[in-house]
């Protein structure tokens, strides 16, 4: 924009000052590489850099013109300048009236800002295994909510109104498809052996001629295994009806992701929608809808009424950006390195109480019988003891997504980000839990 | 927390710790007060108060626990300081799987902030003008998703899937109370003189027993005027249905929240859904449910499927407390005199350019028409001389709210937190406008 | 450095995309303007734009190079991102070790920094009211230590030790000139009504073969008035002696720099010494030596041994771009109204409880007799009202620069800065103060 | 300051609120622990607990009471937001005109953070090598300044002029020593083997019956050896003059703070002066004078003439809470095995170039022959190579510290901060600008 090149001129040094210049596009390279490439950066930018874009950007907005007139009933005035920096500058929020990823005219900053949100994010979703998503969409909501507006996608473009749901106890999908006024028709899951399953039979049987979409599941809980979403996307093709996958937290896995890219490469998969933050470590408020058909998130964004916050876009630019590829494949790597080692730690341990794990497939959690504990009180000694995020489930409470279970169970997660020292503590202190609850 | 008198002894003399000490107290007294009060404060809060109690609250949370075990597959986790400080700490997001402002057991401290929030928006409303609302919650959704949501609890609790929706040109809305499957009967607005009106007995027939609600609306663009919220409170109550009011930007106007409360004191009002962003000098991205019966407002609240982002919620926080209760008359004040100013400037650009003012009731924007120019045009000029805000009409324009308008016009807001200079700077370029776009 | 324009094609619609470039462009137009014209804006900046330049210039370091290999002693690293925030980035110091001013190799930005902080602070001085001077260096040392460099500087030049010193009981610029081993002869003060001065006479009196100085004072407590710098700057030149002045916080007041451009038009006046703080409103930490002759600026840049602090620079630089000369301006108009104000309400408390105005000329301050109270308990009772910056002196106390005054008094001063509310409540506490403090 | 768990009742659940409160108490503990031990922390403190405690205690500054009334000339007052926020809030610097470590009544939160800097800085001292160091000052000066005030402290205490200098080529302290009007008597080293000494007969030789003290040096550039500083100690104490050690860059080094420890306990040291820079990772702008006699480091403050930027005091003291004693011990760890490196990679480079490692004693350097290269043109090749550091000297050039060396060469520093990359990276760039340098 400037030729500072010229412009400073006489002031330092020449060579300074040519060394100084150098120095400062090595440091913009990055931004003109994003411009250019529109792809997630190998190397993961330092926050620096990240916070300069944003700001240069945000400069782009009408807000900030300033020679500008303000007239309208909504300016993205703020209150004081403490406001403005909790947006980073970028109040007008996201989107139009009419679609939340359509360019704002009063904001080219911010929709610059969204249409790289989801270049990115579907670059990155390709890269992390599924590279037959053909288009992605942030969104400023819970995943729950995502489900709901994906499955009012499918109920607009069908006519129908009922959802077949292999069972799982998550409040929030749940009150994102009723929301939407879907009707969902659980299918129980069954016990095989530790694992917790909804047979593919089951839900064909399901299927009604009300049926407009099956929602899908690849993360929750052990001893709930992940649907098979090949079967379940071959039976929708067969069935001519839509598949919704809920990948939550399944964008972590390279197992996962090769599911859905197996799903897709099978049968039908319409959408598939995941947290931005428990993928991508961003804070909690976003989640993303993808597609192998670019026409069904553009659906899905025109569902949004109204302006939105863009505080869940720029978090998950900022966190991709800050990534890189290179950064999200050693978190994975470490993913599972940690997966790895929360099994050992956890048999070591079950062992010891006489408590045992549960045989069951879960990249991500483990799950150890309590059979010999006092399952409610393990948990309190576990948030006491200062742990938070494992489970703790009884024979029949919410959470089991079957009928009954065989046994109190106990699980705990090596999640995309956690440390080795997250597991080994966790461990450990489950170690002195259980001592304290033997029946 | 920290006894700072006795743990500092013997460092810098006595007198001098004692008056620094004093002065500290008289920083974090506001804190205090807001605490005790839980009520706006009178004078608007520095920035840097407002920052200090938003690093002492995110410390609640447990993702800052020093010696925590995060062990969940969502624990607040994030890629980079940078993006922490987009969320100013509050990773956590608001809000359980359940219910949008349950408080979350793993952050302590975004659950307070939500607290007051939501403590903080009732107190606002209530001395704005409408103290017979009984209980406010703030949303992290635009306006038109929230009308939505209380469409929806409307419908669940009438068990019927009718609104009837007096109208109003605006896109927002309508999705919303389509997105939760309402089916929206719209009922045309008339032309009397210059007002655009819908008349209440137009409603009163579109009523029928499929009806859950009345969706009115206090504010749009002149020449449509306000709806009638104290006659349709009484056809509400009498037909025992829904009345939602669509108060977009209404809280600035202290004629309009006097309509409001003449509203609720006259019939039935359940719902009063408000923009922050447009009231309240926030970042675009929330909106507040009131009621004047709290149990509508936690059915709205327990509508949104998932955890949210924390970002609205402090945002708006933050505008309010830097604004105060002093702070937003004073703004109200000044929103008056620029709607008086903006009238007087407009008649003489109008005079001087042989158009005249509409004769409307409006209390935020006036509207002038256009008879002898090309409309478009003056749009377009408008935008080249950086005006943002004015909209222009033609005859049969989406936005006029009635089958055909006798004259294409355009309209301006004297909207709270426009200044002075705006109303005069953009009169002055109106004029400049219309001069190049003489028919 | 970038071309945005080509980067950005098929982002978002063209249009919105230019209008957007174009805002932008408007935003980085004061920092264009700065690098072309090198003066202090007309307008003041915005705290945006000029943290954004801070951040551009601070990337042409090369501790910033991400490619650079750092090999040296001395690199600039620091131990954590929030130490780096502490210095804006600008990590390196200002200057070399043979010259403060010379620019770093190593650090580009940082040197230009210096660079037009040097630039924009002689422009201001010559705007202020002394074109007359030629050449200004601000250095990150107390107004005292530059007093010590540039008597050194004298020292030096004439190869003579001493300096006489119209009496002026401030510890600081005696303590920086012995600092540099001058021999300091103080010239005792009068009375001359209420005025407290230094006789031109006694002056020329003072100065042996011995002399290479006399450093005046302009701004001090009244009742010393400012030396007479017209008369001494003869007085120097016919004795073929250095002047420095002591221009502590004399840059705010048009009078004094008329009084100054004066002396230099008039005489000998070498270096002219000012507070950054208490003419610019920026943190303490800086000071300006200016001069009629480039050569002496020059010498005094040359006597700080070694880098030094960047902080009180960029400081410097922020406080006048967001000053602009228009914001200087207001502000000195405000002292004036302040300083009559000043006047006028202590008048009116003096009358009160029988004391008076000490008559004499000072276009800051003000000083009133304490005849009937006790001095020391009306300084007390003016701290605990939370009253900072009155003096109390009693006849013989240091501060009154002669051997005895005639009477107690109180000083308080309308300082640049300072607001009308200060000055009303400063008064009405001082009423109370001496209620409570009556012989 | 306030009770949060009486204050906050009825506001979220009794067991969240708790169990936030406890974690908001987890966050404040190291700042508790600080006030109560007054020490460097064993564990370095995370950037935000740093921020909050400046944050809390700058609010102890009279500038921030909110009821307060400031009628000074110097009230702290500050022309932006973002000025202030340079100076993190303390915007009175540190000390009084008589005094810089004087406790300053208006603002008791900047003497606070002096107190417990120059506490820590002891502290810190004493615990990397030398703990008959009885007190430290940190001082907003450059090294070279530093070491002038304490030539002057030895000039007026003895009320002789004279320094002994064991030559060292660095303008710094000889300008600092020649600005307070110290006779700086250059002994010049000798070459032995590789290295460069100054033998102690010749000092000795040097001290006349006009000699205040001896001014050693502990880390130059190879083949430049650190001075015998415990021969040296002796000397002085048999001698009863002064001796000044500039420890510049020497703390990194467990071997150098054992010499210094060494020199204490055999004779005379009297100050010790260090760079904070160079030793502990912060923004260039400080030193440390530290002293095993508590009087001369208090005679030190006692020089600078008036109040002092507060910045490189701040920065030196996030620096070390930052790090923390654990944290400065890894460093040194790896400063250690980044030398070892440095000399073996270069050893190979020499090799392959037939040049060859000066045998010298430096724990911090090495310096290689460029006997068959062309010497300007390897620094050179160097720079261009992004290579910031090393040095090149001719066998005449300023830095040899002895009338003329064998040869030319180029040293490189594995100092303190540097990463094993840099040693590889530095190296390997050494070899292709030997390459291209070759005779």
């Amino acid at each position: 924009m400037i030729d500072l090149e010229t412009l400073l001129k006489h002031t330092i040094p020449k060579h300074v000052l040519h060394h100084g210049l150098f120095v400062m596009q090595a440091k913009l390279e990055p931004i003109r590489l994003l411009f250019e490439q529109r792809r997630v950066p190998e190397e993961g930018w330092k926050d620096d850099v990240i916070d300069f874009l944003f700001t240069l950007l945000s400069w782009m907005d009408t807000d900030k013109d300033p020679k500008g007139v303000r007239i309208g009933e909504r300016e993205a005035r703020v209150s004081s300048p403490f406001v403005s920096k909790l947006a980073h500058g970028f109040c007008h929020g996201v989107g139009r009236s009419g679609n939340i990823t359509a360019p704002q005219p009063k904001a080219a900053g911010t929709s610059l800002i969204y249409f790289f949100t989801n270049k990115l994010a579907l670059d990155m979703l390709q890269r992390a295994g599924a590279p037959n998503l053909k288009s992605a969409c942030v969104l400023p909501l819970a995943t729950g909510m995502t489900i709901g507006l994906a499955a009012a996608v499918a109920g607009d473009d069908t006519r129908k109104r009922e959802v077949v749901y292999p069972r799982v106890d998550h409040h929030s999908p749940l009150k994102g498809m009723q929301l939407v006024r879907m009707k969902v028709k659980i299918v129980d899951a069954e016990i095989s052996g530790d694992a917790v399953r909804v047979p593919i039979n089951k839900l064909s049987e399901a299927i009604s001629k009300e049926t407009a979409a099956i929602v899908s599941t690849t993360t929750f809980f052990p001893p709930r295994e992940p649907d098979d979403v090949k079967a379940i996307a071959k039976l929708a093709a067969d069935e001519n009806i839509f598949h919704i996958i809920n990948n939550a937290y399944g964008v972590q896995s390279r197992r996962i992701m090769k599911l859905i890219q197996g799903a897709i490469d099978a049968g039908r998969v319409d959408l598939v929608v995941q947290s931005t933050d428990k993928n991508f470590l961003t804070p909690i408020g976003g989640s993303i809808a993808a597609s192998p058909n670019p026409s069904y998130t553009e659906k899905v964004s025109k569902m949004y009424a109204g302006r939105a916050s863009a505080a869940p876009i720029i978090q998950f630019l900022a966190a991709i950006l800050s990534l890189g590829i290179n950064g999200y494949e050693v978190l994975r790597d470490e993913q599972e390195r940690n997966r790895h080692l929360l099994e050992k730690c956890m048999k070591k341990v079950a062992e010891k109480h006489s408590e045992r794990l549960l045989n069951v497939f879960n990249p991500i959690a483990v799950a150890m019988t309590l059979t010999n504990h006092e399952a409610k009180k393990v948990g309190y000694n576990m948030y006491t003891l200062r742990v938070t995020g494992p489970r703790v489930l009884e024979e029949t409470d919410f959470g089991i997504c079957c009928r009954k279970y065989h046994s109190p169970y106990i699980t705990m997660n090596a999640a995309i980000g956690s440390t080795e020292k997250d597991i080994r503590l966790a461990t450990s202190r489950l170690d002195r839990a259980l001592k304290q609850a033997e029946k």
